[in-house]
């Protein structure tokens, strides 16, 4: 971890800079599987899944009474465990749930807005050893929330040849009934383009590596919408002097293991802090499993310390990062000054770990500074609000004339022209 | 316009696809433009300008004297016209403004999401003779309601040398105070990186043509985000017996006019209205003044009988129109078939021109059937929905075991540490 102290504003720009990533370079192989997937289907998902899972599917949907059966399979604490969950996030993504809203905004106009739910959606879940059952929780249970009608969950036959069975598990207990095998990019293809076992999806959420996110960029050419522009994961922890260095530094090795090019920050307006926090880091980093990622996920991290909080915040406004943890025993005197990050964790017992399972709020975020414009998944991420106008008579000669000018002006005349033979027309 | 009766579902499929753009052979010269721009800034912008716009720029900023001697020498009625306009579009998107949330999920843990705007936009105005003074309120007036603090407006210098002094006009109107004379892929990527006098932007607004287009995709690659995926403008009307044929064909040629690539596209359970409509649209283009943009437009456009309003809202939620307008006298019983469209234009006194100026809903909508996944501009397109967790030791207790046990799944371990340390420490 580099050290900056109190550095100047000009240094800030290369401080906030993330490594960028293009998914240009691998447009060519994502736009083979896409041909392949619109040209024969199944058939293309099999030869690629035996390709790179190395996997011969016979069916790639996963029957009712597989999910069932790994369900019952499940250890019952762990189980416990997600339905706590399950319940925080259930609760937290139902409070979001938006009003519509009806006014008459002058006699005979009246406005209408109204969320209506994504028919039918994908979800993402990687393979792998360790199955991402937390992610399935955070994509499902707002979609079912919303009232998406069909929900979809893809994931690679990679344990043991088949979907590891804590992700088909968790697939039931959010109530997912289509579960396919197959993952990478020609997931992502099969759920936008369709085929003869997979039916097009409207959106595809979920994370994934490389070529997946190539594979959702790709997506949109075929009318598909995703949950957000993916980056690797980030961490940003502004301390002050009442924080703990303890448990700031298991808060940022917690994102260190995520992967080699996971980001963490340490901002203090305390230089004792932050020497405290180094010490640790490395102490801690010692006895982890994941150590090495760890250790290499520091090499792209620092700490700055910036004596005045508001210019800290300038910085953290700056930099927007995914998770902002403000470790301090009274945080709620910053709330006011955060701009742009994508989940805040409040206090010195409050773990980034806490809004990655149970507490309720999301966590797929914007990373990379995406969060100056974007938020993380919620439930409008399920939804769309269409709007409806009623005007009568009435209501159109009160407009009409605005309407007329303005058309005219734009040198629209059949635009006029539509209001014009509503009033002058006798029915 | 071509007709269809009672067509088999099969036939939906074929009906529905719009022509595909794809925006990637554009890609080597909007890359050019960002190069150079990124390179060579202000002097870049200003070479484009001169290239595409054969204006030779002094300053790129027009100055706040211009802006009030345009609003000064405005029409007083047009003035009128756009007040009119703008109340209503201030109060529909005031009223969606969004709440708050503040909830104590369990003992401890205290969830809240709040609206954050996003601090700088940028909107895109394209140029020309007939100057898009609607799409201005429309843009603007959500991003001053949400209180975005800067709000800069392009627009290219086609109309005399400079901008038109209507959108000038307008935009001292709707109190933007940055106003660059640029246009085209370069005023998007001067916007995306920024340069000595247009400081980056966090999101981009407003329609363009092809190029512009394509330059909102690629800005993606600075960080930089935008309100909706493309494409040509479209209106569904539905039409059942007690319908106007007159009024139904002055909207559909309100919509062919507005490009040669524009669809219009008549659902009717009424094979009577279907040819009635027909002979009012044939008699009534000949005597718009964009009579060849029309007919050219009519020619991509498609009347469709289907009997069962039932089967004909199917095919109207596999469209996913732009704008819908349901022309009937009694339109409210068809609202909760409608699952995908932009906005709703509903009874025979409702033109699509009402929202295109001045009722109060947004006219920047989604195209090409992407009414399935997303909506059009609201409040919500300016701010971003940030999340909180307060959570003290006793909360910590309460969920720490679901968390610890679902980290550990995953084989996240400094994850489960992050908890298990808070926990076992004594402070």
């Amino acid at each position: 971890m580099k050290e900056f102290i109190n550095p100047s504003r000009e240094m800030y720009d290369q401080l906030v800079r993330r490594p960028t990533i293009s998914a240009r370079e691998m447009r060519n192989t994502i736009s083979t599987v896409f041909k392949e997937i619109e040209l024969k289907g199944d058939e293309a998902v099999k030869s690629f899944t035996s390709a790179y899972d190395s996997v011969d599917l016979e069916k790639i949907q996963v029957g009712k009474e597989v999910l069932e059966r790994a369900y019952a399979q499940m250890d019952k604490s762990l189980i416990q465990a997600i339905r706590t969950a399950k319940e925080n996030i259930y609760s937290f993504h139902e409070a979001q749930y938006p009003t519509d809203i009806n006014i008459e905004i002058n006699k005979g106009i009246q406005l209408l807005q109204r969320s209506v739910p994504i028919e039918r959606i994908g979800i993402y879940i990687p393979g792998g050893t360790a199955p991402l059952l937390s992610t399935i929780l955070m994509l499902a249970i707002p979609a079912r929330i919303a009232g998406c009608k069909e929900i979809v969950l893809c994931s690679p036959p990679t344990y043991k040849g088949s979907i590891h069975p804590s992700i088909l598990a968790t697939a039931h207990i959010c109530g997912i009934q289509e579960v396919y095998a197959v993952g990478g990019a020609q997931a992502i293809a099969a759920m936008a383009i369709g085929t003869e076992t997979i039916r097009k999806v409207m959106k595809v959420f979920g994370p994934g590596n490389q070529f997946v996110t190539a594979a959702k960029e790709y997506a949109i050419d075929y009318g598909v919408a995703m949950d957000l522009p993916a980056g690797p994961s980030e961490l940003l922890v502004f301390a002050d002097e009442t924080s703990v260095p303890a448990f700031i530094a298991a808060d940022l090795l917690s994102q260190a293991e995520h992967g080699v090019d996971s980001q963490v920050v340490l901002i203090t307006t305390s230089n004792d802090i932050a020497i405290q926090v180094k010490n640790e880091v490395y102490d801690q980093v010692e006895r982890l499993p994941r150590k090495s990622i760890a250790t290499e996920a520091l090499k792209n991290s620092f700490s700055v310390v910036i004596d005045s909080p508001e210019e800290a915040f300038y910085f953290i406004n700056q930099y927007a990062p995914e998770h902002l943890i403000i470790a301090s025993e009274q945080p709620s005197s910053y709330i006011d000054k955060i701009q742009n990050a994508g989940s805040v964790f409040l206090g010195n017992y409050c773990p980034e770990s806490a809004g990655d399972y149970a507490s309720g709020t999301n966590h797929t975020l914007p990373t990379s500074g995406w969060a100056k414009a974007y938020n993380g998944v919620n439930i409008d991420s399920y939804m769309k609000k269409i709007t409806f106008q009623h005007i009568n008579k009435e209501g159109l000669e009160l407009i009409g004339n605005a309407i007329t000018l303005m058309a005219r002006e734009e040198q629209l005349e059949a635009h006029a022209r539509a209001v014009d033979i509503r009033l002058n027309t006798k029915i």
